[in-house]
């Protein structure tokens, strides 16, 4: 039924623009040109800089033939680089793929055959990681190596140098915006729970939404000072590199994260804001008094990955911290839910606040909708605090889909809501709280392990009969992993470690089990192994 | 030209879904269910209550017919009615039309004619004048009446009660989300000082672009308690009523704008934010002592409408108030600048300072763009501060178009800019401030004479309450400035001749008034003077 408001009000160019991320660069350089967007080490940039540098690199690449649609890696650390690289690659309608270097070069070559990759940016530090992945694929990407000021490590790809290509493009690069708002910003590969990694694709109207829905959430302003503690490899930092632009905020970059020098960033640099997993806030707490500094101001801290023990939250207040949990999977953008701290809650008894601050809360300020849903009838499960259900998702910061995986797509979508894999209860406040992650998924210091991974590399070695591998809770990574393994018959025993050396071989080395536990594996009557039984073990101290 | 970012990744229910200002209802009811969303008198709704009266307003609407594409219009004041409407109304699909009740009914009635009403809701204060305008026009809407439970005028049209409307809905209405986010959400014409009133059409993207916005600009949180000084007829509260559900703050109603109402809402209610034009911060300047209330905390004011002078700020900052222009135009979704205060700014000097509050600033968080274009060449004029050009706007927040009237949407979007008609200057980092209206620029022998500059100087005159200075034909030098000035009570009389003066020591020759004349100002319902009742005046001799 049409009606007077359909006629004659069309879209153009004066009313309609599509939503992208890119816009917040040439606001922050017009009305913070000056003012430090970037510091890392002896450097600084202001956001005019950072927008010079993005468009000379956004143009740089459009001269090489790089455009809409093609992927643009990069394997780097929290350096200025990396940041340029989410604003300059989009810039010229490529698709920023940031690889996580902690993977083994079999994967890295995975991501770059599936994603196409038609330039690889790569830091000197993971020039080797690059050359065994590349040895393994038939894409073959233009070559660029970063060298950061800060940390040569020596090394080069045959290629380019990242500040010579910045040389050949313009400053004043007239960038080409995204003509649709549902356009690919970027690639961010899952850990692969089972089988290949998926590519979550985003789009440009969601990394914008998220952006300001973190600003939003956190408070965040022209003041925030944010320590980047947290990968920019993954979810693009949860879109905070985009949401650091929008608000005229300083990055602190950071290539390592190690106590000594997050204290002496926070103590000289007047970090005020910081992101990222538990073990982040356990470094800290656990730092020696040599490296501990004092500071007067609140660094506030966002966690999520897994759930941050409530002890590690009082102990990181006392040091200055306040501590706010984020929760979402690199589907959602990363951070879709906040645990929202209301005023009345401070005047709860200490156990009821503990219990509080362990849930994941609730939706992000531009997330549609978040909940519990049994998913076998898709209603929502009680709100008890009690009934497992699967956590689901719906709205504008849910993922465009999985590259070239329209099944797995359609997996993940089905009945019309984003299928986390999540299981959680809901609380009668409506807040979500996580139970179990997706039953196999070991995370250690923020990295998801799948066990399944570590099991077929286990199975690969020629006196292994049977492997299982959980979660084991571990005071500075969260969790480690455990294997529970039993030997072939006649193998009498074998050396913890060769097993140790042969996973080594095969895994990142966050992946390689930190236990073993030989023995028969307790089974159901079907002979599926009964991994819930072994997670208890490894809970009870095994 | 396709590429895999292109393929398989559709748009679908659980990654999409059209942004609208409506959604942070349901959030709010979810999250904040028990909290004050809104305090009337001795009224008080909770989130959780709003919702209820907005599905069942939706709800009752459905049932008699009303839904997409319809107009359901309202004449009432700031009242909790009022907000149900903002919601309850776009809940069933249709379009809310916030009518201005300073009008006189011939405006009315060509609103409600041009609109096609379908449903009126009247305050019963307001009865005697939809009355008028009722009997001069062919639409014959449902009528309802609004009987504010603090204020009956005793006055009925001939229809029914809103509460028992509301009892008819249901509170748990399903209610139909809008398909697409470039639907209308309401319709708001403007003042139209020359012939008709045209009607600014928005869009629910727009309601919920500015809505977000007003939170990032403002720093409004949950712990915000809005007092409503502003009429939320004028650009829905410059969206800031679906701002507040956004961030589930409270919204205290006021049906007259009073110093000794607004004082006390203040010192008792806790109200820590405000909006509104410079009138009102000069009525609490200019309270007398015995309803004057000292508060400890700051009242955060965004001053909009027409440019506040600066002694008006310095003196409000004097009793608790913080100042900050905003801009925009009912085309704009309201605001759609504002004059961001950098900590540097505070270490100049006085005169500085005070040349930098009388900017308008930078474009708001989601606003693409606002410059000062030359109309004639579509250039930016130089950014020196000088150069006289027209103020364009480009971005979400510009509204759909004129209801019904194509010519005038497209000559106000032409060459891809929204045309303010506002004459502005561009500074040279990047801010920028309004000149005048283009026809209330003075043209005095072949100078410009920019009348906000005189009023700027008179307004540092400590007798003068209120001036507005417009052309006065003139047979030598074509037009000269002539002041109307209001006096502060009090203040008798005052020697011309040392007005003049006053003006001469800051003012160039030709920029000095050549007439004053004292009196009441006219003004319009926003509390803007009419310049163009004083040019008629002017005009006819005085």
């Amino acid at each position: 039924m049409t009606s007077a408001y359909d006629l004659d009000l069309p879209k153009n160019p004066a009313n309609y623009l599509p939503l992208s991320p890119l816009s917040f660069l040439p606001r922050s350089a017009m009305l913070w040109p000056d003012k430090t967007a970037v510091i890392h080490g002896s450097q600084r940039f202001s956001w005019a800089q950072m927008y010079a540098r993005s468009r000379r690199l956004a143009s740089a690449l459009a001269q090489r033939g790089i455009g809409r649609g093609q992927t643009v890696a990069i394997l780097a650390p929290n350096i200025p680089a990396m940041i340029d690289a989410h604003f300059g690659v989009p810039m010229c309608g490529a698709v920023l793929n940031t690889l996580n270097y902690r993977l083994d070069p079999a994967t890295i070559a995975f991501q770059l055959e599936h994603g196409e990759a038609r330039v690889l940016l790569c830091d000197s530090e993971f020039v080797p990681l690059a050359q065994a992945a590349l040895a393994l694929v038939k894409v073959r990407p233009l070559l660029v190596n970063i060298v950061d000021a800060q940390a040569d490590f020596g090394q080069r790809l045959q290629g380019l140098d990242y500040e010579a290509l910045l040389a050949e493009g313009d400053p004043d690069y007239d960038w080409p915006a995204p003509q649709d708002e549902w356009e690919a910003i970027s690639l961010n590969y899952t850990s692969g729970t089972t089988g290949n990694p998926k590519g979550v694709v985003y789009h440009h109207r969601g990394a914008y939404l998220n952006a300001m829905s973190n600003a939003l959430a956190t408070g965040m302003s022209h003041a925030t000072v944010k320590l980047w503690s947290l990968p920019m490899f993954h979810c693009n930092g949860w879109c905070f590199v985009w949401t650091l632009a929008a608000i005229g905020g300083t990055s602190v970059c950071l290539r390592r994260v190690e106590a000594e020098t997050m204290f002496a960033l926070i103590a000289e640099q007047g970090v005020n804001y910081m992101c990222g997993a538990a073990v982040v806030l356990s470094l800290f707490i656990n730092a020696p008094a040599t490296v501990r500094r004092t500071f007067a101001h609140t660094v506030h801290f966002n966690a999520a990955a897994a759930p941050v023990p409530v002890p590690i939250i009082r102990a990181a207040e006392a040091i200055g911290f306040k501590v706010q949990h984020l929760y979402g999977l690199t589907e959602t953008y990363g951070p879709a839910t906040l645990c929202l701290w209301k005023e009345e809650f401070s005047l709860l008894p200490e156990p009821e606040q503990a219990a509080i601050l362990r849930r994941q809360g609730v939706a992000y300020p531009m997330l549609e909708a978040v909940t519990v849903l049994d998913p076998a009838t898709m209603q929502p499960v009680p709100a008890d605090g009690e009934t497992l259900g699967e956590v689901m998702f719906r709205g504008n910061i849910v993922m465009k889909g999985y590259l070239k995986n329209p099944a797995a797509s359609a997996e993940a979508f089905r009945d019309g809501w984003f299928h986390s894999g999540d299981l959680g209860v809901l609380h009668p406040d409506g807040y979500i709280e996580l139970k179990d992650r997706s039953k196999d998924i070991i995370i250690s210091g923020g990295e998801n392990i799948a066990s399944i991974e570590v099991e077929a590399a286990l199975y690969q070695h020629p006196a292994v009969l049977e492997a299982a591998v959980v979660a084991l809770p571990d005071e500075k990574w969260g969790e480690v992993p455990c294997a529970f393994v039993m030997l072939k018959p006649g193998v009498v025993s074998i050396d913890e470690t060769e097993l140790r050396n042969f996973c080594r071989d095969r895994l990142a080395g966050y992946k390689v089990p930190k236990r073993f536990v030989f023995g028969e594996l307790p089974k159901t009557s079907t002979g599926k192994v009964q991994k819930f039984l072994l997670r208890d073990r490894a809970k009870a101290g095994l």
